[in-house]
């Protein structure tokens, strides 16, 4: 009797995400440089800040207890205040502005939480998501797995394409399926893979495009703006959120996470939603978990107040933009000069584009030879959504300077480009 | 524009789980004697432990890098290997035995995240997951969230009703509604609410019966063992899982924390579950947070490793018998006679059947003047599924003596015994 009979349609189209195979290569092969997995440095973890938080927090008896006791499923009230206030500051709003209330706001195991709650409270199969082209990997699988299609909008360097995106809508419009569209999801700082961050002007406009095909929809269309990497910034001017937007209260969903700016290992996400959709996430997260494990919420509650988090963030900018620095020596010095790429100002990649006669799938001489020679990246068509009306980028890579040492990224980067030169000569 | 209209079927089926309103109230009201919320108890939270544990993990600069780092989505192999060995020992099995293969077990943010993990890969809506009469009350929203039904089978003082469980499957055939029937949810010791443990006999037998209508329903029919309280026993002999029967590890998908009997603040647990459903629930918690915080797993190896995990969890037993011992005590003292209970032998859990006049629902006057008197119970109503051939009790409550110290369960009971002898003088 196959096991499989009794999959749910869910279970039915999970398939494996490619992170998984990923994370667990880099985990198995230590002699392997992963220019390919998210994870963040580990040279700089806050070791000794983590040691020092915790000892805190444990050598206050009230405190302690409470930190190691269940807590509330939207998480703890202090670190949802200070969250949010953290938030109103990056964008510099005013004081009293309600869309910054931690009324708004929710705790969750990551960021990557906050995406599957969404997905779940919002999509249904048949339901379309309006993503960028390329995107983070992950969330497609999570849309995959939903029954979720997607359309993919267009990039140009200063983010996402509106007028391309207002095409989209247009075509959604005429084919009947506006009712079927929930939202936009935007990695909109550095965003993962292909560094680039949407300019402020380009949300507005793309939430005012969103809202004019709301009432044939039938519903609010939200954008989902995904803010992983908008601490990690070490070039170029602050970027404020979607959130600032007028209007933004009843449609931006907000994802964050202290994770990748404080220790990965440590997963504290949190999101900012409209009311009607936080009661809902909270509901279903209830179900989920009923609560993010509440002494981490604790050492994040004391990373901020004694700004020891800030201190680290600042550290681990500095670290991340020398690692940038290496990695586009290497990059000038190894790769022919017909790859495109662009300077990160922030984040952990680097979107490499190889000449169109270059494949980099999993299945490409470029990426078996890489990997015979221990190199991993992520091939760039995996971060494509399964949209028909679309053309992945067959030719490029994600390379990630988070994980690997500056040694490590000199070494990669020359072999890939070795790897390169080869195949091009044929 | 109404922000429902955008709402999935999930969501819109999402009502609200009672367990996050009475933590918030719990929460929320310090003067509230609260013998409702499965918290654990305050004072034995292992405040010390933790700290020593944390120290030596950040001591040893690779461990603590290894911990602060992101893990691979199925858990710290060590902890794996761990968890599987600890799990062969409590049943008693043979060293080889490959059912406790640590290949078999994933790591999860805490027990709940498995069962929702499940619910998702196995269940569509309009499926049917038998449960106990009465069951964990979180589950039922898990399930109501999903939109799968559930039929009640009976108990008895041995834990479930073979018997009758046989005779609800009967009926199911006879409707044509095998096909739909994936698992049975058993709360397998110290039952949440009702603080029975099922013995080893009538998991066997369960899991005979459930194979025996497997074929006309065409897929597996599991059996899930939910084990989150097998640790906390403080009396009787020790119960072998369901993996320990022949042929289990095919069928039972056993389900264990670590959070309740070390720290429900560091949100850790675990799935043994057959191969094929492996793999998928490892897809799906691929999408929901590729793995559990990595921290909070090495606090647990070290924990599991210097075995202050087994001392704390002597201490916690022998706090809890003390506990439950009060709890008794102070019934015996303050409730009318025709009260039904029974002595707890672990768990958290004193379910107590008042007389059948006497209502305890959340608008009943027993709840309304219990809560004006500062003291939370869970009405047993909730512990039951919507099963129309079913009938709830409604004049039972859970009373946990899991957070209220003693001197707290002493003064709740009686105010109890107070409301309960002048609604029933009327």
């Amino acid at each position: 009797m196959k096991a499989e009979a009794a999959f749910s349609q869910l279970g039915r189209r999970t398939t494996e995400p490619p992170i998984s195979w990923l994370m667990k290569m880099t985990l198995d092969r230590p002699q392997l440089i992963s220019l390919a997995a998210g994870f963040t440095d580990d040279v700089s973890l806050p070791v000794g800040t983590t040691g020092g938080l915790v000892k805190s927090i444990l050598s206050d008896r009230s405190l302690a207890r409470r930190s190691l006791q269940y807590g509330a499923t939207g998480g703890d009230p202090k670190l949802r205040r200070m969250t949010a206030e953290r938030l109103r500051c990056l964008d510099g709003a005013a004081e009293d502005d309600p869309v910054y209330s931690a009324d708004r706001l929710l705790i969750t195991h990551g960021s990557q939480q906050l995406l599957y709650l969404l997905t779940e409270a919002l999509c249904d199969p048949g339901d379309i998501v309006l993503v960028e082209d390329p995107t983070y990997f992950v969330y497609l699988g999570i849309l995959q797995s939903h029954g979720v299609g997607c359309r993919g909008i267009r990039m140009t360097e200063r983010g996402l394409d509106v007028a391309h995106l207002e095409r989209v809508l247009e075509e959604l419009k005429s084919a009947g399926s506006l009712a079927r569209v929930k939202m936009l999801y935007l990695v909109s700082y550095f965003q993962n893979p292909s560094g680039i961050t949407t300019s402020y002007q380009a949300k507005a406009d793309a939430l005012r495009v969103l809202r004019k095909f709301e009432r044939l929809a039938g519903h609010p269309i939200y954008l989902l703006e995904d803010a992983a990497y908008r601490e990690l910034r070490f070039a170029g001017d602050p970027v404020p959120s979607a959130l600032a937007i007028e209007g933004a209260a009843e449609r931006v969903l907000y994802a964050g996470t202290f994770s990748k700016p404080f220790a990965t290992g440590i997963r504290v996400g949190y999101g900012m939603l409209p009311k009607p959709l936080l009661d809902l996430v909270l509901r279903v997260k209830g179900n989920h978990d009923f609560g993010t494990a509440h002494f981490l919420q604790q050492i994040l509650v004391r990373a901020l107040e004694t700004k020891t988090y800030d201190a680290h963030l600042e550290k681990l900018c500095r670290r991340y933009r020398r690692k940038a620095t290496a990695m586009m020596k290497a990059i000038r010095e190894h790769f022919p000069a017909e790859v495109k790429w662009r300077e990160p100002r922030g984040g952990l990649y680097v979107w490499a584009q190889l000449p169109r006669s270059v494949r980099t799938g999993t299945g490409s001489r470029m990426f078996q030879r890489a990997l015979a020679r221990d190199v991993l990246y992520v091939p760039g068509e995996l971060c494509y959504g399964s949209d028909a009306s679309r053309r992945p980028d067959r030719s490029a890579m994600r390379l990630s300077f988070g994980g690997a040492s500056e040694e490590e990224i000199w070494r990669g980067i020359a072999r890939l480009g070795e790897v390169l030169r080869k195949l091009k000569k044929k």
